[in-house]
């Protein structure tokens, strides 16, 4: 191993985590320029909303598991930009009114209640736009090849078969009955599939071929599903101070979640068991693989 | 010129408008299967939306440039598909309550009064999404620079470089004083912007260099004001009825218009101007451009 990658495997995943949260607020802040034209007010909205804040899991994830490949960091950065761009369009948009309403995201207020509603529509647009435009610029990779499966990626983990395929079947989650074999579906498309996007974007740049990926993909199945058994204990133990937004919707809402269905104490154990699950995917890699292996722990054990 | 060729060219407008219309229907049709789970409905109202109506204008301009560089009907399909869902999920948008609240559009109720909003946003979202993944599907093109090519030009064109800056621009259209040179930089953005990818994206396909590319950019930046004076003339003097959606909104916000700045002659007269100036970049083209002069015409004669 060489001596760049050991010192990022041994920095521990607080400082990988601070690492990736000034890298992605400053691409953000370079890539999102404000133009002094009428579109002033859209480029502002989507810094409030992309810039500073949020746990940076899934940029986190990208770099982490280009680790395990060497990738080029430039190349990561960017890749978590663009993932985390389209993170950022769902929740501006799943925040408005007719949606989940919510008033405060990452401890700020939300893009609707501080601009308007048409604001976050188009903020939200324009954020899906620019990621696929920045995922395309020979910046991100020069093999063109590389480019493109990229976009297909992560258009298909955020489209109607995934991202926002989930995101319809949880409003319709209200008034339908879920078992546990639907709300794990359910939030497999909604979470999981932009999870799995991240590792299998590092698999992508790092030239390994699907029959390769299999590893990834089975811990990128475990910690979607733990990270979303966590968020649904969250919204039911949780403090909306440490959470920066809303707790206990989902119970006021009566929607089947994992909590709901297992009960806390079920809830719990299934999420450590899926962590130790995913870590024990890893089993093939060594120290590289260390940072992946701190954040599917991390998954269960943060408070917000 | 090939025969094929020939027999594309000499068809009329109305033939390959009707042509297009019906290979753009079926392309959706196929593509938008709904699944037997909880998203159907995202996808029936995808389908309301996209499929049956409007006038396939830029899947046709697709087409017809296509034509000058003998590429694929099937690339050139696929391309236009892309690009007429970017063009439906802006719609879609466009016309809910908080951007400009439109209970019709072609001649059909829209997606958020037939469904509900948030129906609205993800259909939206989802057909965002689809239209980057058809584009960079392998059946697009096999080559994968020019596949990034194409996603690069339709991001940049639809973000907020383009369409979705031009739509801010014109939110604040109602408020602010624009000037001549303030709504044509708007219209270029809101409108011009998507043509313009229509015309760039057959010479994407065509592998022409962006050196050879000025005739073809000439002819969609003129055509795409005109365009746009001739919405602007259509919702003073329209039909509600032909045009499937409301008209006379413009004055009625108070916008600054072409029509309300120029007035109806002048802007009529301006309209007829850029389409010969539009038709005038094609004279280094034989036959094979006649669609293109046919559909620079019908852009200013046309009742919705």
């Amino acid at each position: 191993m060489s001596s760049a990658v050991a010192s990022i495997v041994d920095m521990n995943l607080k400082a990988a985590m601070e690492r990736i949260a000034g890298e992605i607020d400053e691409g953000f802040d370079r890539l999102l320029a404000v133009p002094d034209d009428g579109r002033a007010r859209l480029y502002e909205a989507m810094r409030h909303a992309a810039i500073g804040g949020g746990k940076r899991l899934r940029p986190l994830l990208v770099a982490a598991g280009c680790n395990l490949f060497r990738v080029d960091r430039g190349s990561a950065i960017r890749v978590g930009l663009a993932i985390e761009a389209i993170h950022v369009y769902s929740l501006i948009h799943d925040d408005m009114p007719c949606m989940d309403d919510d008033d405060m995201r990452r401890g700020k207020p939300t893009v609707h209640r501080l601009y308007d509603e048409a604001t976050a529509v188009l903020a939200g647009d324009s954020l899906h736009a620019l990621a696929f435009e920045w995922l395309v610029d020979p910046a991100t990779h020069a093999d063109p090849f590389v480019r493109a499966d990229l976009v297909a990626e992560i258009a298909r983990a955020s489209g109607p078969a995934g991202m926002a395929g989930g995101q319809m079947m949880d409003l319709a989650a209200e008034d339908a009955s879920f078992d546990l074999t639907g709300v794990t579906r359910l939030q497999q498309l909604k979470t999981g599939a932009l999870i799995g996007a991240c590792l299998e974007s590092a698999a992508i740049l790092g030239h390994v071929p699907p029959e390769g990926r299999r590893p990834l993909r089975g811990y990128a199945r475990d910690i979607g599903l733990a990270f979303q058994i966590a968020d649904d204990l969250l919204d039911v133990e949780g403090d909306a101070e440490a959470a920066g937004k809303a707790v206990g919707k989902d119970a006021a809402a009566g929607k089947a979640t994992f909590v709901s269905l297992l009960g806390v104490e079920r809830a719990r154990t299934q999420a450590a068991m899926l962590v130790e699950q995913a870590i024990g995917h890893l089993a093939s890699f060594g120290a590289e693989a260390d940072l992946l292996r701190q954040i599917a722990r991390y998954i269960i054990e943060r408070d917000r």
